[in-house]
């Protein structure tokens, strides 16, 4: 059974680590007889550039044929001045929308090579392994009406809703705690139930949900608390599943946490298991074209692709072990470089795993 | 000319920290003459416990006739049961938007003397001097329409509105400009122009404000991106000016990122510089009336109010100093404790801080 991904590398360093990604998953291919088929397509600003649109009809059509999307990062100063409805991120969040990928894992995980790299103190986070899983079609994201009027008095309001249904609460609650069953058992909901009425039954809906899963447990923690909680313990989660506003914010933080957002994967994925998968990261413009950039979040996402897409825990293993090679011999491209660590760069690291693997 | 304070202690530890503020508030009141009259009243679990309410209307009559208020800290578990419209919080929440206290000031310090309470890394919170300035009486937090309402299908929805208008933000940017002159001169704001609406005004509106302070440089950053600045690199920032749910996640987490969230004062100040003083920590039902709470947050905040409201910076300046002075002597309350430090408790650090005033 041939199974196709779509690569999407988008902009600036994004072509640069999907080359070192793409190497790998060919390797694993060949080795676990995969039968992958892969084929390329444009996102954001390399779509602006090439069709006038960062989400082009064709891209969207490769898109829904596709098993899994592997996507490097998009945006950047060179689409500053182009409209805002035209804007390389739109057309991340139109393909998140168009193919209903809801359910956005992002793990915050501290490799124990990489201690040094946060900035919290050592002991806070060595042996950090946290999931935040967000929201990714809902909330004020997407939330209708919206825009800038000009009220009666003549200035002007800019206004965003914020909701979420019931159904779009429990299917992402779902995701939570069955992901939570693999892991701790411990799902924390994060809201701001004692202000926002959506995040009401948000909780509501979360203590249904859980009704399903008497092996795991759950708890509810306010917004503000939880980005104290991450700073000062950020170990004692497991599973956070919350709101797309809230999980951009959180979940960024968690990352940094980690002091190496290069090496952090994510995966959003629709009700069927078929997903995007990408960098934690940007399109990083500072250091683009100089071969300086780490290939591995986009590696690590290739893992996730195989693990949770194409039913690959092996071939994902594979990778993810020879991640920990590579980190074990002591290489470091320059985002997670440290004394006594050998510096490489983005070709570099990708043939090095490449060689593990 | 009379200058009247009005004291709500609010609920757990709220009482016992308040003594302590009040002990020196009375003391500097004596020395430089201020003329302050004190008087007392209920808010938050303290008022529905004595009146059914969580904002009396005589204190609110009370705080209408107030120069500046002094709050405790309200909530906890007690009250759990209410209903929503009657919880603790609403009374906050409803006495900032009456009282129209729009701009919100919570500094994150970070004492030299404390600098090892911090769960970064020293080198990097060192010297920490940063200012939020968060919008408080406007955004998703008071937004119209909001509910839980029955869609079509027969399922629920829960929904808030997000939205500010020119002269809320251009009240609050000014604010923020006008304290940055009296800092490092640098104002960052933090919006999610890139995907909401409601803030792409926001962001207009803070660059025709900076007009009217050349001396000032204005950036902005996104909101994902400043927790992860916050966490990464926080001496980075000066004054960061943002909205009312943005600025309650990014000020918790700044806060955190001293370790000692029981120094943090803040202010939440009118258009003519009225307002309210508090804690930034909550009322900490876990150690209630055990006597050991930290009060110097909240005698920091009666510095806060004297150097904002009250027109008296020598007093204030004479209680910091007060706090430090207590903090070189090696006293500490158990949340700021390490070794080679003297544990007291709450009235004895309040005393502390009276002797040395
Ligand atoms: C680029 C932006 C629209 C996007 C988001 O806010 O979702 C990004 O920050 C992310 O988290 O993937
Ligand atoms: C108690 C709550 C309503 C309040 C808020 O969200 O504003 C608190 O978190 C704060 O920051 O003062």
């Amino acid at each position: 059974m041939a199974r196709k991904v779509l690569v999407l590398p988008g902009d600036y360093i994004g072509p640069e680590i999907m080359e070192e990604a793409v190497k790998v998953l060919r390797a694993v291919d060949r080795r676990f007889a995969l039968g992958i088929e892969l084929e390329h397509g444009l996102l954001g600003g390399a779509a602006i550039d090439a069709c006038g649109v960062p989400l082009p009809d064709e891209t969207l059509a490769q898109a829904r044929e596709a098993d899994a999307i592997l996507l490097g990062a998009v945006g950047g100063p060179k689409w500053d001045g182009v409209e805002r409805h035209l804007r390389p991120e739109r057309g991340l969040l139109a393909i998140r929308s168009e193919l209903q990928l809801f359910g956005n894992l992002r793990p915050a995980i501290l490799y124990p090579q990489l201690a040094d790299a946060s900035s919290l103190k050592p002991e806070l986070v060595a042996g950090l392994d946290l999931l935040i899983v967000r929201e990714l079609t809902g909330g004020i994201y997407f939330g209708e009406p919206r825009g800038i009027r000009t009220l009666e008095n003549g200035e002007r309001e800019g206004y965003n809703t914020y909701k979420y249904s019931e159904s779009e609460i429990r299917r992402i609650g779902h995701l939570a705690f069955s992901l939570a069953r693999k892991r701790d058992r411990r799902v924390c909901s994060v809201d701001k139930s004692n202000v926002l009425e959506a995040t009401v039954l948000w909780r509501e809906v979360m203590e249904e949900v859980a009704r399903d899963y008497p092996d795991v447990e759950l708890s509810h923690i306010y917004v503000d608390n939880a980005a104290m909680q991450l700073v000062m313990r950020p170990k004692q989660f497991d599973v956070m599943v919350t709101g797309n506003m809230f999980g951009d914010i959180l979940s960024d933080a968690a990352a940094m946490l980690t002091g190496s957002i290069g090496m952090l994967p994510s995966a959003s994925l629709d009700k069927d298991g078929r997903g995007m998968y990408e960098p934690c990261h940007g399109s990083a413009p500072d250091i683009a074209g100089q071969g300086k950039a780490n290939p591995l979040a986009t590696i690590l996402s290739v893992a996730m692709m195989l693990r949770y897409t194409l039913g690959s825990a092996e071939a994902a293993d594979t990778i993810e072990q020879a991640v920990s090679d590579v980190l074990d011999q002591g290489l470091r491209t320059p985002d997670i470089h440290s004394e006594g660590t050998r510096l490489v760069g983005t070709a570099e690291m990708g043939d090095a795993v490449l060689a593990a693997v």
